[in-house]
């Protein structure tokens, strides 16, 4: 089902690309106010997390797993947000959001509170590197 | 570990129970404004999804899985929203939420828009009847 995947084009406006998991896509959100991570199963035409197959299920939660772990290696949250939401972007999508008592949204989830603050270029290289070497030790 | 386990206060006072899972209460949040469950994992301790050991993640998936497909079966919704936050309620809890597009914070998530607005006890025991007979359907 793969091939024919293509990324939806809100989040691939709204994201930076990190890294293709054997499952998903994992994509950063282009927004300085949270380390927030998006990881996109390349199944195309699922639109719910129960619709996946149990093995895509499976796969899912590990990553899911090492992408939270990673977030708490390099971020040190306060607690992690983790949703599938879609009723915008229908493409199904499961964002994790590290949370701190002192953001902007606090204790509201993230969603629909104020605009984006885009990272500058040297700012989200740094991020970017710093979460694909985890990735890499994590391997 | 269950042993001791005691449902957050928070919890308690906005839901309605309407089973024990093997691993999770299955509740119902007590707001008629959207078709709302929330399972809540019997675990002591434990605010984060990957910090579940791998049985109870699999067995959470199974129950997520259930909920869900008895939530389309009932409800029929446009989009459900899985979620967990657990900025307020520490507690480990993850939210199943059946959205329509003409529902009262659409196409906003549910969280912080507005009152609840309390089931009668009529409405509640028709939905909780309901709930309980399509599960005993698929055990």
């Amino acid at each position: 089902m793969s091939e024919s995947f293509i990324l939806d084009e809100r989040l691939k406006k709204d994201t930076l690309k990190v890294a293709s998991w054997p499952l998903s896509e994992v994509l950063l959100m282009n927004d300085v106010r949270y380390p927030w991570l998006i990881l996109v199963p390349r199944v195309v035409g699922v639109t719910e997390l129960h619709r996946l197959n149990e093995s895509q299920q499976i796969q899912l939660l590990a990553e899911s797993n090492k992408l939270s772990r990673v977030m708490e290696a390099i971020f040190d949250p306060f607690k992690l947000n983790i949703a599938a939401i879609g009723n915008v972007v229908r493409q199904l999508h499961i964002h994790h959001v590290a949370r701190y008592e002192a953001d902007f949204a606090w204790p509201a989830p993230v969603w629909g509170q104020g605009e984006s603050e885009l990272y500058s270029p040297v700012r989200s290289e740094e991020i970017l590197t710093k979460l694909r070497l985890e990735f890499k030790d994590r391997a």
